[in-house]
C-alpha cells in the first residue's frame, strides 16, 4: 500500500507528520514524500525541512494520496503543474485525504465540487469559493475523499483511516503506540471555544 | 530565545515536531535542528529525514533544549558524546525538555537522577534504572526539566510551556492556530484504557 504525502515550499509539518506517525504502521504500508524537485522542502519560518524523497514527475500513482496545508498552500491554487498532478493521483486512489489547507489544493483541483468538506477554520471563505460546503468537523468522509480540519487534526484523521484501512484494533494499536491520549492544558482548540483575548491575540499576530 | 531539539537516527520525527509546531510561534523564538552531522536525519522505517542544520559540537547554548525520543534513544544510552553535550546544554538553559524515550536520554546525562519523571509506557524500567521514579502523567515538571510521556505528548507539553514562557492566552492563540481539539476516534491510547485485543496485537507487532 503506497501512501504518498506530497510537500512544497512553506507546508506545515505537523500537518503531514502526525498523519505519517500513524499510517507508517499499517501493515504493507509504504510512504513517500515528494516534491516538485527532490531534496529538503522548508517550511515556515524555514527552521524545518522535510526530505521528498522524489519528485511528482517521477511519482505516478498511490493507493493513499494525503495532502498537507500551510502557508504555502494559497500560492498554488493555479498551479496546474501540481493541480494535474492531485488529479492524476487522485483517479487511482483508493483514499484521497487532506489535513488544514490541503483540503484548499483538492478543492482548487476540482476534487471538492458540491461536496462536504472541512479545512483550517481560516480559510474557510476559500474551500467555499471553489464549490465545497465547509462543516465544522474534525473530520469529513464524502465516498473515498477524506478531509481534517486544523493541522493537528491529520491524527485524529489518520487514525479514522487506519481503522477503515485495517481494522479499529490495529488503529487503537496505533493510538496506544503513539501514546494518543490528549489532555490539552487549555481548552481553546477551536473558535467556539477559544477565549475572545485569545483570538484578539491570533488576529493581531502572536509574534 | 534559542530552542534547540537534537536529531538522531531511527528518532520519532512526531516527538520533535508536534512541540516544534506548537514552540515556533512564541514571541522571540528561534529553533534550531541539531545532530551528529548537519543534513538529513533519518526516522525509523526511514521514510522520513528532517534536516539538522548544525551539529552538536557547533551548538553551545540555548535556552530551550527540547529532546525527542525514538527507537534510536535506547542506542545513545552511553554515548558519551552526545549525553556531555546534553549535560553542557542543561547547564545554561532555562527549560530542558523531553518527548518520549527522549527522558531516557536525560536520565542517562544524569539529570534526572532522584526526580519524578515520565516517558513512554513502555520504557518505565529503563528511565527508572537511571534513579528517576516514573509517573503515568502526561506532562511531568519538576523544576525546569520538564518530561513529557509517549509521542504526540509533545503537543501537550509544548502548550504547557508555551504558557510559562509567556501567558496562557498567547498559549491559547497557539492552541487556536493549530486547532488543536483533539477528538481521537478511539479511546486508546494508554496502557489503561486501550483494551487487550489492541495491546496484544501490539506486542505482537502490528505490522
Amino acid at each position: 500500500m503506497r501512501i504518498v504525502i506530497p510537500l512544497f515550499d512553506r507546508f506545515t509539518a505537523l500537518d503531514a507528520v502526525g498523519p505519517y506517525e500513524v499510517l507508517k504502521f499499517l501493515p504493507g504500508a509504504e510512504i513517500l514524500f515528494v516534491a516538485a524537485r527532490s531534496g529538503p522542502v522548508r517550511d515556515v519560518p524555514k527552521w524545518l525541512a522535510v526530505t521528498a524523497d522524489a519528485t511528482f514527475a517521477e511519482t505516478d500513482a498511490c493507493d493513499v494520496l494525503l495532502v498537507p496545508g500551510g502557508p504555502g498552500a494559497r500560492g498554488l491554487l493555479e498551479n496546474e503543474e501540481l493541480l494535474t498532478w492531485i488529479r492524476r493521483m487522485h483517479q487511482g486512489s483508493t483514499w484521497t485525504t487532506s489535513v488544514c489547507t490541503g483540503s484548499l489544493l483538492l478543492a482548487a483541483a476540482g476534487l471538492l465540487e458540491g461536496l462536504t468538506a472541512t479545512t483550517h477554520w481560516a480559510a474557510v471563505d476559500v474551500l467555499e469559493s471553489f464549490g465545497a460546503t465547509y462543516t465544522p468537523e474534525r473530520v469529513v468522509s464524502q465516498g473515498k475523499i477524506v478531509t481534517a480540519a486544523g493541522v493537528s487534526s491529520g491524527i485524529d484523521m489518520a487514525l479514522t483511516l487506519a481503522a477503515r484501512i485495517a481494522d479499529q484494533t490495529t488503529a487503537e494499536a496505533i493510538q496506544l503506540a503513539i501514546e494518543y491520549d490528549p489532555q490539552p492544558p487549555f481548552d481553546a482548540g477551536s473558535p467556539i471555544k477559544a477565549p475572545q483575548a485569545a483570538k484578539d491575540l491570533l488576529v493581531k499576530g502572536i509574534r
